[in-house]
């Protein structure tokens, strides 16, 4: 029986759903840094997982990709269906 | 026509939704920081919207309560139906 799949944390959950969300709406990271008020950089390291973000730049992004910030960080959001 | 409420910050939301969630699972201040590895100091911030809370520790806060994060940063989900 295959080990129950490892709990993500929310950082990743946050980071991958980011891009997903982005992608879809083919908003490239330039667009949604400057829209969201952050810089490229920033947006392209939360993407990575590689920063602890914070609340309040978690809101200015899901704003700026006009989508609620419970799909951002929720595991199922964007999983395609098996 | 009275202005369309105001949209509450993201950290307004997240904010409330622990106070309301940790109160409804009868947990004090003292108990989720100990689950979660926090102070009681930053448990109180957090709730009363003083802390631009990380994405990690959001994470620590939804596994100590053992709720799933999309529900803390959704303003609908607590709110009692008028």
């Amino acid at each position: 029986m295959t080990k129950n799949k490892e709990k993500q944390s929310a950082r990743m959950v946050f980071a991958a759903n980011l891009r997903l969300a982005r992608r879809l709406r083919d908003v490239s990271q330039e667009a949604l840094a400057l829209d969201a008020g952050l810089s490229r950089t920033y947006v392209s390291e939360v993407e990575r997982g590689e920063r602890n973000v914070s609340i309040d730049n978690m809101g200015l992004l899901a704003d700026a990709l006009q989508i609620p910030l419970k799909d951002l960080v929720d595991p199922e959001r964007f999983k395609v269906l098996d």
